[in-house]
């Protein structure tokens, strides 16, 4: 399902993350980086909760509104109940709706953010995504303090807040359409090789978005998916070339690019937080210098849970695509 | 946040429920109803991704479409992670967001989904709301078997799936408006009177509903809430009354509504799936009859995470409002 807007934009952005994220590459397109996972608050869960805050606070001082300005919060996060976005949202008095698609939320939000504004039903839309290594880890595979070694294809979970601000008033980028994702489930159980499932799903949405916009992918300048991590990267470049005959050149994955190959982040990060990381930090940047002018940000999210995973069911796994362009 | 329709309308609704249920006064405004809790799957979980779906061909059969003729599904349940929704939705091929408020979200749901439709932004849109009292239990509580006694202020989860199509084809129900709340928490922390802490969400979305419509609260024939409980509902009813001097009279919740007044049930029923159930079996024939003409269905959802109430942590809660009115 691809949607076209005429009149949104990307105002602002702001971007916290954690320690692993300052010493990776990327740390100058951040606008804070912590030295801990606590950031002064008690527990993982609400060390998340407060990043979220954070950046909204941030993101507002930035572009110079405050928060009666904003109609609607979109928030998504990886804890169960998206609790981490409820905890935060509870402070903000800002009409809320949480989004889950795993990691593939973060666009998810945007999407539905721009029909909104497109059709003036609001003037303004914050859209958070976060997502917390250690909370992450707790919750969805061993107790931190375990420190079992992962197999290579594992991907590092980000530690991060990353928050946008969506208007109809004029920015230098431009929401320019969007595709919302159908579940994928191509048996995949191997819940510690997440990009093998998300691969068809990133490949599915972004054919049909192509061929809903009658597009060659040579149209975009760049195109970016998270987070298929190292392996799955390749997966999906594979996948598109045999299923669809297309190549995917100028291209990469979010996961490979918020971390330096270190080998602490296994195949990469993933995570709710980390596209938007990339996205919002380093792709707008080059954006901003013209550098590429038309950009698709795909999300792909594995709709993994424990339980199902121990029920021995496969991983589905969504993903949801929007594409970004420089105004004049 | 307060949105106005013209063109939306509820077209049609499927309704399956587990065994409680079928015990209850509403059993016959339900589609189908099972004598066990597993319908034929082999876990809770994926029992409640089953009813999901066999209420989406029910609900398909019903309208006379087929699954391509949907353009996007919205759905939400109690598991963590969505996975009853996300499985379900593995299996149909239709773009897909989950959507997360506890129990509001099934309102949330009919607004994103009005909103898009309104502008012609999608055709017709399905939205999926379910619960199992098994697996919620186990999740948020304690083992099944365990047993324990709880105190009457606590509520029962409805075990069922609620799908209902919109679409801009006209029937006898429009959807007329709808309110999106903020999250409120006044500090309750008793994870068993879960009515106290959402009370307060559904007095502001109303009295911000009213307002923003300049509406006083004899425009509406009936006001249903889900799922206050027998408490929960008199707390409302004070609340609106000493805060904002608003008589709530031809009121009731769904969870005094779906259980006959047994034991088992405690405060009545709760869950994602109790007030659509409620409101669209009972309600919505009480209105094809023309026994109410405005109906506001206001839907509460406590943000209730085990990690975060084990850490002391109150309960944050939220209410989505949407108003349904009979077509001439």
């Amino acid at each position: 399902m691809t949607f076209y807007y005429k009149n949104v934009y990307l105002n602002e952005t702001a971007l916290i993350t954690g320690p692993y994220e300052k010493k990776g590459p990327l740390v100058h397109y951040f606008d804070k980086s912590y030295d801990d996972f606590y950031f002064g608050a008690k527990t993982w869960e609400q060390a998340e909760s407060k990043i979220i805050e954070e950046s909204v606070d941030l993101l507002l001082l930035k572009a110079n509104k405050i928060k009666s300005d904003i109609d609607l919060h979109f928030g998504s996060d990886l804890l169960n109940q998206l609790v981490a976005n409820n905890y935060a949202a509870s402070s903000m008095k800002i009409p809320y709706i949480g989004i889950y698609s795993a990691c593939a939320s973060s666009v998810g939000e945007l999407i539905l953010a721009s029909n909104m504004i497109e059709n003036k039903q609001i003037k303004r839309c914050i859209c958070t995504s976060s997502s917390h290594n250690n909370g992450a880890e707790k919750q969805y595979r061993y107790p931190v303090e375990y420190g079992g070694p992962k197999r290579k294809t594992t991907t590092f979970t980000v530690t991060g807040a990353a928050c946008a601000l969506l208007s109809s008033e004029k920015s230098n980028i431009r929401i320019e359409s969007g595709t919302i994702g159908i579940v994928q489930d191509l048996g995949v159980t191997d819940v510690y090789h997440m990009g093998a499932a998300m691969a068809p799903a990133a490949a599915d949405t972004l054919y049909k978005h192509l061929k809903d916009t009658k597009r060659d992918i040579s149209y975009y300048d760049y195109i970016l998916t998270g987070d298929l991590g190292k392996y799955g990267k390749e997966i999906l470049k594979e996948y598109m070339k045999m299923e669809y005959n297309i190549e995917l050149k100028n291209y990469d994955d979010a996961a490979c690019m918020i971390y330096a190959d270190t080998k602490e982040a296994y195949a990469g990060g993933s995570g709710v937080a980390c596209l938007p990381l990339v996205g919002y930090g380093y792709i707008l940047s080059k954006m901003k210098k013209k550098n590429f002018k038309r950009v698709l940000f795909i999300a792909t999210g594995a709709l993994m849970n424990p339980s199902m995973t121990n029920q021995k069911l496969s991983i589905p796994s969504i993903a949801h695509l929007i594409s970004l362009e420089v105004t004049e």
